[in-house]
C-alpha cells in the first residue's frame, strides 16, 4: 500500500493538536488576569461547539467565504455573552481568538511526523486558515512541507472540493494521498473522493467523557493508536 | 528594523535555487540518453526565456489562469522544436518539465534559512506553483514553514495582488513581511506595496556573462551577499 502513497495530509484540530487542553489553559489564564470565575472547560467546549454551525453557514452558501479566524472571533463573542462574560477590549478578544494559533500537539506527533517526513510529503488538510496552521506548525515544531486546507481549497471539509482541490494542488491523484484523522466523518468524506485513510484514535479530544470516534467505523486503510505507529506501518525507519 | 518583521518570504528561482545549472544538468542527461548533441546551456536559457512572456499572457488576462507547470511544459515544446529536437514521448516531456521540481539550492541557502527559521516565519513567494515549490523544499531540505506564491494569490508577480494577497493570507501587514530576492524588479514591486526588501546578489544566475541584477538599484532594507549574512543582519544566532 505505502508504495503508491506520495503525500500524507493531516487533519489538525484533535488529530495533531490537543485543542481542548490548550484553549482551556488560555481561557483560564484570561480568567485569572481578570478575576473571573467560570467553568473554563465548558466555555472551551461551547466555543468548539460553535465550530460546525459557523462553517455550515459558509458551506451552504448562506454567507460569503470567511476564514476560520473570523468564525472563531464571532463565536467567541457569542459564547462569552452566553456565559455572562463581557465588556472586554478588542485586543483581549483578539488575543483569545489567537489562542487557536498556539495549540500544543499531542506528544506522539513530532516524533511520528519527523519519521514520516523522511519518506513522504507531509501537509495539513484542515479547516483552519493558512496563518493559523502556519503558526501552529511553528509553535509545535511540526515538520509539514506544505500548509493546505479550507483556505487553499476555498471550501470547508467535508465538502468534496476541500479534498480534491488540495490533492490537485499537489499535482497528485487522490489514490496517491493519505488523510490521517481522528474523526470517522472526515475519513468517510476523503474515502468517498478516493483518498487513502488512516484513523488515529484520540479518545480524550473532547475530554474524559468523550463518546464519539472511539473506534473506526469505516474501511480505513490504516487504524493505529498514534503517529509513530502510522510511521512504522508506512515503512519509515 | 528586524523587531517589526514577522515573516520572511523568498523569491525562489535564482534567489534560492540555481535553476540554470540544474536544468542544464537535466537536459544534458536527457541528451546523453537519446544521443542528442546540443548546446544544452542555450536550450536552458531559451526555456527560461519563455518564462516572462508565458506569464504575461496570464497577467494580461489574454488567457485564463494557468499554473507554472503548464506554462513550463508548453514552452519546453516550443523550445525543443526551435532547436530541432522533437518526437519525444509524453513521459519524456513530463520528466523534463518536472526537472523544475528538482532544482538545487545555492550552497548558502540551507545554513542561512535554518538560522532564520528559529526567529521568523519563513515562506516562499514565487511564481512557481505549490506542488513545484513543495517538491523543491523537500528536494533541497529547505526549512520553509509555508508555501506561498502565484497559486495561492492567483496572480503572478510583479502584480500587486501577488504580494498583498499572500501577506494577508499570513494575517500580517505588508510592513511585517520582508521579501528576499536576487532581482531588483521583484523588490521594487514588493517595496511599492509596503513590504521590506532584501537584495541577495546572484551574479551567476544567468551564467558567466550575466549583465543584470549585479547590484542593488533601489532603496532596499538590506543588501547582502548570501543568506547567512541576511540571518546575521536580522539578529539570528
Amino acid at each position: 500500500m505505502s508504495g503508491q502513497i506520495r503525500a500524507i495530509l493531516f487533519d489538525v484540530f484533535g488529530t495533531v493538536v490537543d485543542w481542548r487542553s490548550s484553549i482551556t489553559r488560555e481561557l483560564t489564564a484570561f480568567g485569572a488576569v481578570h478575576r473571573i470565575d467560570a467553568d473554563w472547560d465548558a466555555v472551551a467546549d461551547d466555543w468548539r461547539g460553535e465550530y460546525q454551525p459557523a462553517m455550515d453557514e459558509v458551506r451552504s452558501g448562506r454567507r460569503d467565504w470567511a476564514i476560520l479566524d473570523v468564525l472563531h472571533r464571532e463565536s467567541l463573542e457569542r459564547v462569552l455573552e452566553r456565559h455572562g462574560i463581557d465588556g472586554f477590549a478588542e485586543d483581549e478578544l483578539h488575543h483569545l481568538t489567537m489562542g487557536w494559533h498556539r495549540l500544543d500537539p499531542w506528544p506522539d506527533v513530532v516524533p511520528g511526523l519527523t519519521r514520516l517526513a523522511t519518506r513522504y510529503t507531509l501537509g495539513t488538510l484542515s479547516n483552519g486558515n493558512t496563518a493559523l496552521l502556519t503558526d501552529l506548525a511553528r509553535h509545535g515544531g511540526l515538520p509539514f512541507h506544505v500548509i493546505l486546507g479550507a483556505e487553499t481549497a476555498r471550501a470547508y471539509k467535508p465538502l468534496p472540493q476541500a479534498y480534491l482541490r488540495n490533492v490537485a494542488t499537489l499535482g497528485l491523484e487522490p489514490g496517491q494521498v493519505m488523510l490521517v484523522a481522528a474523526h470517522n466523518g472526515d475519513l468517510a468524506a476523503a474515502h468517498e473522493q478516493g483518498l487513502r485513510t488512516a484513523f488515529v484514535c484520540r479518545p480524550t479530544e473532547y475530554g474524559p467523557m468523550q463518546l464519539t470516534d472511539l473506534s473506526p467505523t469505516g474501511p480505513w486503510s490504516l487504524v493505529r493508536d498514534d503517529m509513530s505507529a502510522v510511521a512504522t506501518a508506512l515503512g519509515c525507519p
